[in-house]
């Protein structure tokens, strides 16, 4: 069976993120309190003609250093199923 | 303790994703091959001052509806931890 495979990147931790910012800002104006902080990032969902999980997982990662995330300002995790 | 919340938005499954296309042509270029399909879409993280599991996911909900997600062509999932 194929396997599916989900990409995470997000902003890392220290990295400043005004696209979140907005976002907050924006809830707060709609009438949202109680929004602390947000960060926004980007899911990457990927149909892979691969059935070995472990040889997979090291592709994607390979694709995320290549080309998926900026891995300079972001993180990124990846998930099989 | 506040809770933290996760939104998930893709795009609905019969609408057309370019830039997901853009990414699966550039893995391609890459030499990845056996990439059959990627969608992208966003993920969100909101920090939130409540304390209420099922109160927190309906105004998270209500976030969505109004400002996060454009319903006509996407969908989102929400999760609260």
């Amino acid at each position: 069976m194929a396997l599916k495979a989900t990409v995470h990147v997000m902003l890392k931790d220290g990295v400043l993120d005004p696209q979140g910012e907005a976002v907050r800002h924006a809830l707060g104006t709609l009438g949202f309190e109680g929004v602390q902080a947000v960060r926004q990032g980007k899911v990457i969902e990927l149909d892979l003609a691969a059935t070995d999980k472990v040889a997979a997982e090291a592709e994607v990662r390979a694709m995320c250093d290549k080309l998926l995330a900026n891995t300079v300002i972001e993180k990124f995790t990846v998930t099989i199923a």
